[in-house]
């Protein structure tokens, strides 16, 4: 990519953005609210609300009388413009969850599979079927939708090394994929996805840098500086769960040896309970989020092995976020995943706080906010649909993922 | 900081800058050429040309004939507009370069000390006298000085914790030194500088997502990513060199455990000397550039133990920039420092690119350019003088140094 040239059509594009998100925020405001919420002039915010009212995604709610000075004219997003449908799907489950057009859950549908589904046309149709059966849940028609994201990791612009089967067999067969659904497609990977999510709906409504950390199966972090997700140069940004924790150390899935995810990962988790306590009852568990449920509930019934482990994967994970905060100076983490208990969370966190205040350097981590988000994907690639829906009709030029 | 509030005000400050270093780039364009080059209308470059003619930031060179169609008129920056100073400071060691207003050098005194220059007033004396002999030597007058540029470690707001007395002296009495030179001051700290240097003059120029890696005594990266500079929070973002290398790993002087400071900076590569042959005669070295001379030339010479410690460092170096290629994804990597001969450059060269590669998760280092600048933190900073000067004329509002 070349260096970065901002035109003035990009600038009235990210206004328009940013002017939605404010107004998704408020729920209803006016054009002086968001003149004064978002910092653009009053001239700015009434000509893109007349753009966004021509394009029917605000609509007027009528005059206002309450408080002082003359009644004003309401603003809202306009919920009914159309829906967006966001896609999870990995090689035995899927989810489809279809989201009004100020970002609203409307309806979901879960399917399964007994064998993992890897033939491209067998996922395609699968993909399909459940948006299908979620748009008819949500009694909405095709034609009312502005957009379909499908959350997918790996590389936006080409198959991984590495890769497991289910991406690629759709990175390959997009074309495909797009013919059957008959609607607009965008793909994008779920850091960008939690990040976009936090930017819309969570911590980024309040703060202009934001890391959004997603703990799981594997881990990695999405990216907001100075109000607006970081991307990369390759849209490979955020992959923190696959930068150093310990030089040399254990081999990851990826093939690299000593990645974060090797530690905080919940198989790097049960991995540290296995070196702890290679005999405890939990160290023959598969490494799924029951393990992590059982090794909490045995935590706060006092096992010394389950508290060992959980303290010093809370010490794994401090270090690796203090690394976040060395590098990039956030003001907020956002922490998703790891629904454990408030016992746990809280005999984790301390630990972590600690860990990142004491590593952190200089005054890094002064007035940096860590907490727990309940933002995930899901949202954000709903929202990443609808800023494609925005580009789709001309309103927004700024970078959005172009597949 | 509340989330970013772009105005439209701020977007004619961000493409003044973008079309100044546009015009520093080419030398000398015309309207049409910078248009073509930075993307913006014919009309905004028109307006913003208009500004910086106003005030004589840019002038014009006569009509150019060369090539088809009607004659243009000849833009160039206005070298003459006025003079920067770029100040770095360390306790025994001082430096003040005059630059011109399209950056250009002009003249450079060096001062040393037998002790530590430690109490404010010496050292703000110090400061004052080597920043008047650096103008007389470049023949400016003082009212032609549109900014001071003081490089200095630590955090921008207070004083850091562990930080050495140098920087604290000068932050605790920033309004004691303002008073003594009588002159605008802005101070910034290396990573930002060398972020800021590329951008206005290196790899930043063609790229829009890059990494400036500084490489010494200690070691830190300056981020440009999206075509801006990423300063975080509180301005302390790039301290790669206190994120992880190794868990409980080699102590740094930073109080932290493992950091990429304690392997990659010039002390750590010595202790993996120390660590590697023990009676090594350079093993008693004391840690500073000539030992990193004397190291290569000891490898160059076949020494086993050398060439060994610069292929671990090198292996340490690698691993610690694929951190920065798994969270960043840049496009380019720019290295400064490490002056050492082309021979042990490329030594360590293939090792790094070869590890890069290796280890960085998925295609994010596919088109990675990872490379030696020439650029410093003390153009850097002059860079970041002119543009706090650009502000105080209130051409530029966008996110400078505050202090």
């Amino acid at each position: 990519m070349a260096a970065a040239r901002r035109t003035s059509r990009d600038i009235r594009s990210e206004s328009r953005l940013v002017l939605m998100r404010a107004l998704l925020a408020a729920g209803e405001s006016t054009r002086n609210g968001l003149a004064e919420e978002t910092g653009l002039s009053l001239a700015t915010v009434s000509t893109i609300v007349g753009d966004l009212l021509k394009y029917d995604i605000a609509a007027e709610t009528g005059l206002l009388t309450g408080g002082i000075g003359r009644p004003t004219t309401g603003l809202r997003l306009n919920a009914d413009r159309g829906r967006v449908v966001g896609v999870y799907v990995e090689d035995r489950y899927l989810e489809a969850t279809v989201f009004d057009a100020a970002l609203g859950r409307l309806a979901t549908v879960e399917a399964t599979a007994d064998e993992p589904v890897e033939e491209a046309d067998d996922l395609i149709d699968w993909i399909g079927s459940a948006i299908d059966a979620a748009l008819e849940r949500a009694q909405a028609n095709r034609d009312e939708v502005l957009g379909v994201g499908i959350l997918l990791p790996g590389g936006m612009q080409r198959p991984v090394k590495a890769a497991a089967v289910l991406p690629n067999a759709i990175w390959l067969h997009l074309d495909r994929l797009r013919d059957r659904l008959g609607l607009p497609v965008v793909v994008d990977n779920p850091l960008k996805a939690i990040a976009t999510s936090e930017l819309w709906l969570g911590a980024g409504r309040r703060s202009a840098n934001v890391v959004a950390v997603s703990l799981g199966y594997g881990v990695g972090a999405g990216i907001i500086q100075d109000g607006a997700v970081v991307r990369g140069a390759t849209n490979a940004s955020g992959e923190w769960g696959h930068s150093l924790l310990a030089f040399e150390g254990r081999r990851c899935q990826c093939g690299r040896e000593g990645c974060v995810e090797a530690y905080v990962g919940i198989p790097g988790i049960l991995q540290t309970l296995t070196e702890t306590a290679p005999d405890h009852p939990l160290a023959a568990s598969t490494a799924c989020f029951a393990f992590l449920d059982a090794l909490a509930a045995a935590a706060e019934a006092g096992d010394p092995a389950a508290i060992a482990t959980i303290e010093r994967s809370a010490h794994h994970l401090g270090a690796a976020l203090t690394d976040l905060v060395a590098v990039l100076n956030p003001e907020v983490i956002a922490l998703t995943g790891w629904n454990v208990g408030p016992v746990t969370r809280e005999r984790l966190m301390s630990t972590v706080r600690q860990r990142v205040r004491d590593d952190a350097p200089g005054d890094a981590a002064a007035d940096l906010a860590i907490e727990f988000s309940e933002q995930c994907g899901m949202d954000g690639i709903a929202a990443i649909a609808l800023e494609r829906f925005m580009r789709d009709i001309g309103l927004v030029t700024t970078r959005v993922p172009a597949l």
